[in-house]
Formats: C-alpha cells, structure tokens, sequence
C-alpha cells in the first residue's frame, strides 16, 4: 500500500514530482508510526547478533515493548570502535548464506570495518538512492556517469544501482583519467555526473587545458557532489565553472554508503530518509541530544537493513537539522550539509578550530582559487597554523603591495573566525599538490617538529 | 515454463545439478527451435538500429521468413571496425531511454567501442553469469571475492551481478592490491575467487613473502581464471599452487562480458550457452564454416540481448567445437580453450605464429617459471624471434652446462611447433616486468630496429 508499484512507476516517470510520492509526503504522525514499528523490528534484527544479543537494554526493551521513538535513547550508542572490535562478523544479523555483499574499509590503519548486506537490503539501498536522485531532479532520459571507484568503496556500486534502478543510462566510469572522463561525456552526451567535489575543479583545469569548456562543450545540467564536506561557496563556484546544478550527497558506508540525505532541487539542505533512518543529533561531549537548530553529531539507526541492523551510530559527522518545512513537500526532515567531523576538529594555541570554517572563509573571497592547505607547526618555539592558498591566475601579479593587502586581509578574516591569527602564504595556482581522491587539508607537522 | 521460478531455486539451492535443469539439458532439437525463435526476434529488434537497418539480407530474410539455423550464414558478419565506425549509437536497437547501461572500451588506439543493455538485457546476463558459476560448482554458501577491475571493464560488474544473483557473499575486491586481497581472503574466509591467470601467479609470490601458503592459510576451494588465453599447463600450475579447481571462463564485451562459456566441473572444455547466443566457427581467410572439432575462428550471433543484438560478430578468438556429449548431462555445446585471438598471430621469417604455441610448450617444462616474453628485434640484419623464459629457482644454478643443454632443448622443441629457431635466453626468476593486469608477451622490436 504504501510502495508503488514497478508498472506505475515506469508509466508516468517523467510527470511525477516524487519518486514515491505517498512515502516522501508522509505527514509526520504517520511517518513516525512507521518508524516505531520498524524500529521495532529492527531491534528484533539486531539481538540476533552476537554484538547486540549482549545488550541487556535492547532485550529489556523487546520484552517491554518500545512505545515512542524517544525510548530510543535509554539504548547505547554503537561507534566506530564497536565496529571494528566485533570485526569480522560480531554484528551480522543474519544466516551467512543469506547475505549476497560486504563493503569493508580498506584498514590500512587500525582494524578494517566491515557491512553487510542480503538481497532485501540491496533492493532497499537501490531504491534510497533512486528516491535521492529522482528528488534532485535526475530523470529516466539522463545519461549519468558516475565518477566515483567502484569496488569496495561505496561509491561506485552505490550509486551504479540507484542509477539503474530510476532507469537512467549508467555510465560506470569510475575514479579518475580525465581525459578519459571528458570523452566519455562527449561521445554519449552525459546529462548528469557524480564525483567528489575536490576532483571536479581538477576536472575543469583538464577541460580548459584541452581547449574546451564545459559550460558550452558538454551537456551537463546536473552534478552530484558528496563524500567529502565542502561549503556552499565551492557549490556554487562548481555551478559556476561547469553551468550546472550542484546537489549535494550525503552517505557513509555505515548507513550502506550514498543515499542517507540528499539535497532536493530547492537547495536548502539534504532530506534525510527517516523511513529508512531514525536521526538524533547529540552534542558530542555530553552526549545529550540537542534540538532542532543547534548543530551536534549526527547519529543514526537502520529501520530498513536486515542483515546487519546498527542502533545509535554515532557517524562523527558534524550537521544540525534545519527547522521548518521544505517547499517540495517532502515531509522527511532536512540535516544541513556536513561541516566537518567531531574528530576533525584540531586544537591549536587553545583554540577548537574545524576545517571547514577556514574553508567558509577562503571560499568567499573572488581572489582565491580552488586551492588550499592548513599547516600546523612548531616554529620558533611556538606552534602556528598556517594557511597556504592559491590565487586565481589573474590574482598572481606582480603588484606585491596588492598581494600583501589581500594576505592582511585574509589572516584578519581568519582571526575573526577561529580566533587565532593564522601565518597566511599566499601561492601560485597549480602549485599545491592535487590529488584525485579526497584532498588532504589538513597537515599536522608539530610533533616531528618539536 | 522454461524459467524456474525464485523461489524454487532458493528451495534447493544446494541439491540441484543445474541452475535451470530444463534449459541447461534441453534436447539438441529443441534447443534449435528455441534458437530459431529467438534469431527471428533477435532479427527484428537488430533491424531497428541505423547500422542493421541497412542491411538488404536481414530486412530479405524477416520479409521471406527464416526457416532454419543454417540460414544465418546468408548474412553478413559484424566486425570490430564496424562498431567502431558506427560508434556510439550505430547498433542500438532500442528506445534510449531504456537503456540503462553501457560498457564501453577505453579506447586509447582507435576508436572506442560500445556496448547497450537494458533492464532485461542486464538480467539475463547476471543469469548466465550464474549458469556459469553454478557449473562450475560455486553455491549460495561460497565467499566469492571478485579481483577484476570494476568500472567500464565488464569483469567488476558482471561478475558482480551474477555473483549475487546465484547468492553468494560477494566482496568486490576489485584488481591489484595483493595484500588486501590476501588479509580480505582471510578475514572473511573467501572459498572462490575470480582473476585473470597471470595475475595469480604475482598473487602467490605475495602469500610465500608473507610467509603464507594459500593452500593452508586459506579457504580458497575454487579459482575462475579468464579475460587472458592460457594453457592447460597454467591451469594446473595454479591449481597446484593453491590447492584449488581452476575454471575457465570466457567472455568478450561485445558479447555482454564474463558469462558466454564456462568450463563445468567436469573441466573438459566451456559450455557455450546456446539459447543465448549462436555459436559458428569460420576459417578466418577463408571466412568458410568449419565442422566441429576444427580449429578457427568464433563467431557469435546475441539471441537474448534487446537493447544491442549484434549480429554474426567476429570475436577474432581461435578455438574450436568439441566433439561429443559432456558426461555432465548438459546440451549446450563446449568450446576448447582459446588458443589466441586471429590477429595475435606474428609472422616472422614467413613464419605464422601464435604465442599460444609458445606458452604451450614453456609451460610443459618443469624447470620453466611462470613468466616469459616473446621479443621479435632485428638483429645482424636479419629478423630474430627471442625468447625470454624465467626458471624456476631451483633451476636457475651454477651448473652452466646443464643450463645450455636446457637452452638448447628448448630452442629444439619451439622450432619443432613454430618451425623456426629461436635465440633462447634463460634468465633468473623475478626479472621478466610483472603485471596487475593483462601480460605482454609479445614486443615487437623489429620497426624501430631497423
Ligand atoms: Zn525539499
Ligand atoms: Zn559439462
């Protein structure tokens, strides 16, 4: 009753606002009685496996009965650690012969992570994803290359079902090769591309060196950009250097990978799926949740995964719910984008500092480029954070008195943000080092240096 | 009625012979009516596409009727340089908007090719993808971990989806990276595993420096090797190796991928799956059929492909029917194992040669490694083929004597197959490149040389 069936869907897919319209425009009672009964379910999952058949809470509660969504929080939360200590198969909750696909981390550091998955939850994941996509106005006629490594990282496979389940033509381009990329996009008239958003201003330094540009030399109307938090300057200036819109995606392999929160084609935040999730933000020293508005940790549990349910994940991911109702009618509530990670945060003179806040601030600037790296160091006997950024090309003139200005003026733009004065350098466009993978931002030399 | 339904299979997964006994043993009569059906289909749908419906045989033979198999051979046939002249959407048959994936070749040399499917077209090749698999005695309890590069290249995603389809626990590994391959074979306790055959054998040298035997250290049971001809020696080399059965596995990307033919337990030869492609072999100079049993080149024409049906395709492969019923029961012809592609032939010295006879005979050889490389090099004016062979490291000693004798053998038994003297040099194991991927065996000095 509430799923629409395949027939409807592929009918009239070009007319409807909604992937499913009756489950994304849910009125909140409803949506909430869906997720206590699923939670309910969920919990039945969950004691199956040997990490949470230990849990005196969750069996307490299955004997009681679980009666609101709040009760969720007398349970434990489940971390990262959880994960990794109960690895490989402490919080499988299903016969193995059911399951039919992990993605595990690559654990080169510390134990791996690993999640599982049986047919049902694939079909869910798929499903999540075709929602997500449908909502940020990707249709059945769009060609969609998917720039992200498939395999184990989530990304790939992640996104190559959700594609094909709307029914658009997939191209399984994966990570990297731009040149590679730029034909691809040319040969088959890509509509719509996903890639992280560190790797798209690469990408656009690849089209200018070939003499073309993306606004009038591909087809593209759409990017989808996720798996690393960026601000809404570098959106806006991706919209810009390809003619795009620029819908941001939000996922973590813990909750399947993309497909948790995606923004809608109003661009003011990602609705969350809470059929799929139940969402809380807490504040991560106390651990209290926090209201709608105030920014906290993200934690989440799994109302829709069967082989592998995880209750109370604290994701690390720093977001807020953004109060008030969408204009697109979807009921299910919004986070705003990620600005960092509770466990990015670096303290430096005494001072919290999260990357993102010195990236909000560059990215404003019309000077600077796409470029830039937080160093911290111990010079002089002091420790210092230093801020090297690149220019644009035009910026990176000979006139030193001009270039000095803006270093001021950045270093004081800065200080007012994270209340230190940062060494500000100022460098050449190109000149820092690029990487087709997330970018590191953030370099931390102090200890080798004192 | 030829399908099984889900559930059935899902039954008795583990005490069935065959994924779908009715299709697998059907009777070569029927078989043929069921090929014929679905020819005349396959006929109109590939008349709908720019490049088939300019074809006066085919739209001659759907107006007069097609009243037998044989008939086929009054069409044309569809070559490489055809797809890529009519590249990118020359052959698709379908309604872009249904198409939902495309696989096509990087392209660095020439042009690119392309490959289209479907929603049904994709399903039908997960299905044979786990026919083949399923032969080959993988089931629903397996760990399948799959080491084929994933993307554009067909062997990530079309092992994957058959993977699943037949119920195992997939881990898309992807390529390279031995040693997360080996601490993920580990971890999860993997039975089966998927690589090209050269790639094992770095595999294996990175299990002994780790100090780690494959055969006791792991719970491979089953290897599919394919994507790269190689011989029966390799086969059991690396069956030895780790401890394993080996299948063979073949595929091309114009035919969907991996899952075309596939060795069955009994390992004599690959059932080619006759209700979904028609199976020819053609003197490649000649272009004249050849009866079974002879050895020439494989054509094939799609008969369950919608979106993309090719026609009479010139797969370049050598290899040949085998003659005689599979004690396993099924009706689908077997071919024998490639033994290189019709336009991997050298000539040298009026010579034609194939580095299949080559490998053939180093691979018989207990003092031979497991790599080599033909170099063809213009030495004193006159055209060389050299031939650089790794020895095992028990071989590769002081004793000069029996190392020239081992030369000379060898350069004797090479000229017996190719008729023609080689220079043989014999050098140390690990000093021949290793690849992640596909190996070159073959370099051709002889242009810039001379
Ligand atoms: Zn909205
Ligand atoms: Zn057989």
């Amino acid at each position: 009753m509430i799923m629409e069936s395949d027939a409807t869907r592929a009918m009239d897919s070009e007319n409807r606002t909604y992937w499913e319209s009756e489950l994304e425009t849910l009125p909140r009672a409803e949506l909430e009685k869906l997720q206590l009964r699923r939670l309910n379910e969920s919990l039945h999952l969950a004691a199956r496996s040997p990490h949470y058949a230990k849990c005196a809470q969750i069996g307490r509660m299955l004997r009681e009965g679980i009666k609101s969504i709040e009760q969720i929080r007398e349970l434990p939360f489940t971390t990262k650690d959880d994960l990794r200590q109960d690895f490989p198969w402490g919080f499988l909750a299903a016969d193995k012969r059911e399951v039919i696909r992990l993605h595990s981390s690559s654990g080169t550091t510390g134990n791996p992570t690993v999640v599982f998955h049986n047919q049902h939850d694939l079909a869910s994941w798929a499903n999540l994803m075709a929602r997500s996509l449908y909502a940020a106005g990707v249709r059945q006629t769009d060609v969609f290359q998917n720039m992200s490594g498939y395999g184990l990282f989530t990304g790939g496979l992640g996104f190559q079902y959700g594609i094909e389940r709307l029914g658009c033509l997939s191209i399984p381009a994966g990570a990297g090769n731009s040149l590679r990329q730029i034909k691809l996009m040319r040969d088959f008239g890509t509509t719509v591309a996903h890639a992280i958003p560190s790797y798209l201003g690469r990408l656009h330094e690849v089209f200018l060196a070939e003499g073309l540009d993306p606004r009038r030399d591909t087809q593209l109307h759409t990017l989808v950009i996720g798996a690393e938090p960026h601000t809404e300057e570098q959106r806006r200036r991706i919209e810009a250097m390809f003619g795009v819109k620029a819908y941001n995606s939000f996922g973590l392999s813990e909750m399947n990978g993309p497909g948790v929160a995606f923004e809608c084609t109003e661009q003011n935040g990602l609705h969350i799926w809470e059929d799929a999730y139940i969402v809380e933000i807490i504040d991560p020293q106390t651990l209290e949740p926090l209201p709608d508005g105030e920014r906290g940790e993200l934690v989440m549990t799994t109302l829709d995964r069967q082989a592998m349910p995880v209750i109370r994940y604290r994701t690390r991911d720093l977001t807020r719910i953004l109060p008030g109702a969408c204009p697109c009618g979807r009921t299910h509530r919004r986070i705003d984008r990620i600005t960092g990670r509770s466990d990015d945060m670096f303290i430096i003179k005494g001072c919290n500092v999260f990357p993102m806040q010195v990236e909000g601030i560059l990215m404003k600037l019309p000077e600077v480029g796409d470029n830039y790296r937080i160093i911290l160091d111990h010079l002089d006997d002091q420790d210092e954070m230093i801020v090297e950024v690149e220019l644009k090309r035009e910026w990176f003139s000979g006139d030193v008195e001009r270039l000095t200005r803006l270093q001021r003026r950045i270093a004081h733009l800065l200080r007012d943000e994270v209340l230190l004065r940062p060494l500000v350098r100022l460098v050449e466009p190109g000149s820092l080092p690029r990487t087709e993978s997330k970018a590191v931002r953030v370099i931390d030399r102090r200890k080798t240096s004192k």
